[in-house]
């Protein structure tokens, strides 16, 4: 039977999404309850990683298993064998094309920025506590000149691990395709003392989002121009763009696949087509 | 330089208020950042002990410094100096004769009891996620028969480390008396999911807020009918109430302290007085 479920969890205690041995991962832990409850050694697939700090209310993940058992009976058995920090918030059949990843249509998360005077503790986990005074027009007017189709390189994390980061392609794409991604939503707004970035886009590349915050956020602080974007963008570079905003701040909001329908009738998973 | 901090903080990483030797505690962290900062070894006094997992919106410390320093630059030089976890949200000069513990007016704490389905991971270091559902309807009936002045030892922590929890007074009080406190506010309301119980209190025994919460939660499933309070604080008994909530839906909310003029005209200060 192959499940999929969504998931929101606390990053805060965890070396990110992907197993690793000895330490706490949401990916692992999860794996250990699946184990626990039924015997069976699976490793569910995520929607995509996510780094250790960073938080999901929505993340997806999918796996096959051997055991008959509904998909509400795995919930709540799930919820009982996990620690409070991960929460399963809902669970399905669905079949066996739909893979976490690979069916993905859109992502979409948020980054929030504390700019108050004193960040209170119960924010500190779960947003950046920004020591500029930020100014929000020359942000909101960055973070449109990103929509739409780009090579994102220059917003890309430069290291060794980046090509397994990526959405896999086919291989013979010049490796500035391969960075090219669709932002559909990337927008700031203010509520309260919390700047909130939200960005929907066709995928993501390693560290993408954080280093864009950490751009639009050297705009916000009148260390680069608001119209410096198209630049940074065309230098494909990542040390063009500003630093990486750090973890805590980022959400994994929800991922977008296609109508399960179209799955039963048409197999469209693009693992089918490949 | 008598100084009077208000303080906010995540409990959920520290075993409680009070100083422990190898264990990270707000009072002990808070006199390692003044230590760090001034040289000097104080410990600041807390409005109360809070237990391990226990947060605080606004707890008060008191202490004295023989190094001149203006109120406002101690805040800021303490919340660069402290973990995230702890904020100085406030920092005054007060007159010597007011202590954070003896000076005490009135305290208001909140207690946050999650009902929904499914507990929110970002939610679940700051609310008690229970497992009844829960009517709220006999939980505000029996809120309100705590309201005046009561013996509250069936809701006094049974530990040997009572007597030393509870607001002295003078000793020829029988123990009937030393654990009569004033109840001003004990209300009972529900917003989304959580259900929130504050109460507004001359004094506190140990345990007391966690004990009236496992009380109400017994009333709210079920367990206990709507009317059982005046019998359980009448039997003076811990084994009449019912558990203890845990920790961590607990907050410290405010301490109330004597107008400040009133300590420089009149020198009412308690400590004064005894």
């Amino acid at each position: 039977m192959h499940f999929k479920l969504t998931l929101s969890y606390d990053g805060s205690a965890y070396h990110g999404w992907q197993v690793q041995p000895d330490r706490a991962t949401i990916q692992g832990t999860l794996s250990a309850a699946i184990h626990h409850l039924t015997g069976e050694t699976v490793l569910p697939q995520g929607s995509g990683r996510t780094d250790a700090g960073v938080h999901a209310l929505a993340q997806v993940t999918t796996f096959s298993l051997a055991t008959n058992i509904p998909a509400e009976n795995l919930l709540r058995a799930l919820n009982r064998a996990l620690p409070p920090s991960i929460r399963v918030l809902s669970a399905e059949h669905v079949p066996t094309t739909l893979h976490a990843r690979y069916s993905a249509l859109r992502k979409t998360y948020e980054y929030r920025i504390f700019t108050g005077r004193i960040c209170p503790p119960f924010l500190a986990p779960y947003a950046w506590d920004c020591p500029w005074p930020l100014t929000l027009e020359p942000m909101q007017i960055a973070a449109t000149h990103l929509l739409g189709s780009h090579n994102f390189t220059s917003f890309a994390a430069s290291d060794p691990d980046l090509s397994t980061r990526t959405t896999p392609t086919t291989n013979n794409l010049e490796p500035t395709t391969l960075n090219t991604r669709t932002l559909f939503t990337s927008q700031i707004t203010l509520e309260n003392n919390l700047i909130h970035y939200r960005v929907t886009g066709s995928g993501f590349l390693h560290h993408m989002v954080r280093n864009i915050v950490g751009t639009l956020v050297e705009i916000g602080r009148g260390a680069l121009p608001a119209d410096s974007i198209p630049s940074i963008l065309a230098a494909r570079n990542r040390s063009a763009a500003g630093p990486t905003a750090p973890p805590q701040g980022l959400f994994l909001v929800s991922v977008d696949y296609p109508e399960l329908h179209l799955y039963e009738t048409q197999n469209c998973s693009p693992t089918q087509n490949s």
